[in-house]
């Protein structure tokens, strides 16, 4: 029996699986560091590929790339959000925060650069992406709530809440994960009860709600 | 008596007359457009100068300017938080706010093209300016509520709070103004105290400041 020469790992994935696992090996690495300290080279490196074949599926370089791997970190912190519409609502806020949470860390640099603006590979592209995931956040919302025609106040309470969560998971890596996850979590679901109490007081639609939420628990 | 023969305007002014004249045609022109759509030009043309004279004062061109005319709008953001260190705190809240809605009002393109990311203008820099202004917001407020050293929570409260608040004005100039400035300002305050209530859960020194808070009311 010949033992056959090794063939290059790169030549047995097919063109779906090569470019899901570059986007993988860039993911990872945006994840530990800022984008404008991942090179080309890296991902390469990483993916255990030649620097032309990172080309060859991304023509348009870095910035390509990262867009794509924004993408599919959209679409995974989209999968966040899932949650069945069933059960008391707090809770169910509690296990997509937990999940939401659980992405934070673990794309804690990636995340940071992009939610913090004024980097390299920002573009309006990029601000799409995101503001497309902010809007998912409040489509789960209102759903949960099963409310189809979300009035302006209750409206711009719960984009104030997407905003108040994505800048304390900024603060939440900036402090060393500090509070823990668990209390972050309980402490967020706990904003948004009281957020949309304060907007109760003018809206009586948010105000139905509110007591629906507090007394469903 | 023979009438001299019309100076062009621009001779007269000094230098740093020049310069600030230069710079507030430039803010009123990224009050009204978003940068992308502000060139050098139109500068000029509004100043009622000549396209080599903004480039002499600001030879990096259009990026420069925008630079330049960010700090000045960052300088009159901070001055929208000068309040007297006396009087009930939640009315010195009020008042800041009503100088605060009121520049985002007259501010309006240029500060959503800011805010909302993604602008061709953003660079590192711009971040630094902006962030600049959120951490004087914060130390105005610690410093209203007499905290000298802020613990983690009640640090994450108000950085939250700041952050929700600019979130909200964004929605605001999107939703044409509604509610009204006075209606929001309101909102405002009430989520602050309703945000900090929350922490004061969780943590005995922000609990004292929101007894000190309601009871001065």
């Amino acid at each position: 029996m010949t033992p056959s020469a090794p063939t290059p790992a790169y030549r047995r994935l097919s063109v779906e699986e090569r470019r899901s696992q570059l986007l993988t090996s860039a993911l990872d690495l945006f994840a530990h560091r800022a984008p404008e300290d991942v090179s080309l080279d890296d991902v390469a490196e990483a993916a255990g590929v030649s620097r032309p074949l990172v080309y060859r599926y991304f023509p348009g370089g870095k910035q390509q790339l990262y867009e794509a791997a924004l993408s599919s970190a959209a679409d995974e912190l989209r999968h966040c959000f899932d949650e069945p519409l069933e059960g008391p609502l707090l809770p169910r806020l509690s296990r997509a925060l937990d999940r939401y949470l659980t992405f934070v860390d673990q794309h804690a640099a990636g995340f940071s650069a992009l939610l913090q603006g004024g980097s390299v590979v920002e573009t309006s592209r990029t601000t799409a992406i995101v503001d497309g995931v902010r809007r998912a956040a409040a489509e789960h919302i209102f759903r949960h709530l099963e409310v189809t025609e979300p009035g302006p106040r209750l409206r711009m309470t719960v984009r104030m809440w997407i905003t108040a969560v994505e800048a304390s998971s900024l603060i939440w890596l900036d402090e060393d994960k500090q509070p823990p996850a668990e209390e972050l979590r309980d402490w967020l679901v706990e904003q948004f009860v009281a957020m949309l109490s304060v907007t109760a007081r003018r809206d009586p639609r948010t105000d139905a709600l509110v007591q629906a939420l507090t007394e469903d628990v």
